[in-house]
């Protein structure tokens, strides 16, 4: 396979990346001027070396604990999100003031993935009497099913549980909910 | 800027790809084995340093001249295409046997772009008399623009110049051809 074929493949396995685009990113790397690509190559060799899991949150973090976990302003305060890259959304909650929690997955009995298979039991180590945690999965059918799985576990050890409120419509991803709705939806969230 | 910061912006840059799906990217990367996100990598990086231009045709190639221009059967043919990635899109036509030649644009007076900022020149030096000239350039104002000006210089010369058939509709792209109409394009092209 000749160079050209070969990256384009690479930028194929991108999610929902098709041929036609992939020959585009790739002529596009091509065109670059030699140090923009080296940069694009260099930062994805950087990010495989130095990019850990906190070991607080789960979050990925090149530094451990990450940069959210140092900001923290309320302990008592935790929000818990399905996968890394919901923290990206879940950060623009502007009165939201405590940690996060990554559970790196959802619970779905359909696809064999139990209570220990996401992290749960980190989160359970992470609370007190009296904290509160606030549930930001999707609004799918396996988000609601961990909300509620988590929620079961934690109040008989006085938690708080909340979920953001609906506002966020049945069905639709975290990262497609606008920062107007999430917001309203954070203020509005519910004891569950 | 953090170091998953800095690898959604290096994805922002490729054509088409907006913030959200430069996270998508992003994640995916991290998400990669070690191996896989290295292998991107360096296949980025080889191709900035192996890829030069083909010394006969003007296509992106590792070695000169290019695989393409070995395996051309009738020397008396060429087909002109505006840009490299065009190259992936014209091969597919079954029944050429010539050679490409790349122009690296098209004439362009609102943006500037006259017969010397253009592979002209070179194209002239391949031709002879008796040779056939198949000009495959998109169907927009520029393409028909610069077959026409390319018709007027060789045809004094002896050189035969045909255009792709209509049949690929105004206004469209060379790469948003399907296979059918671009082969029967190709069969019906036409002298100009």
């Amino acid at each position: 396979m000749d160079i050209i074929e070969k990256l384009i493949n690479e930028f194929s396995k991108l999610p929902g990346v098709g041929r036609k685009n992939a020959i585009k990113y790739a002529y596009k790397i091509i065109a670059m001027e030699e140090t923009e690509a080296k940069d694009f190559a260099n930062t994805i060799l950087e990010v495989k070396e130095k990019i850990t899991f906190c070991t607080t949150c789960g979050n990925f973090t090149d530094v451990s604990p990450c940069a959210l976990c140092v900001r923290v302003k309320n302990q008592k305060q935790i929000c818990v999100i399905a996968e890394p890259k919901d923290i990206i959304f879940a950060k623009r909650i502007k009165d939201f003031e405590g940690g996060f929690h990554i559970l790196h997955g959802t619970l779905s009995p359909l696809e064999g993935r139990g209570p220990n298979d996401i992290k749960i039991k980190e989160l359970l180590v992470r609370v007190a009497e009296g904290s509160e945690v606030v549930i930001a999965t999707n609004t799918d059918v396996e988000g609601e099913a961990t909300a509620m799985y988590i929620a079961k576990i934690l109040k008989p050890l006085g938690v708080k549980v909340t979920r953001l409120a609906q506002g966020i419509s049945m069905g639709t991803d975290l990262e497609y909910a606008d920062e107007v709705t999430l917001n309203h939806a954070f203020n509005q969230r519910k004891e569950i």
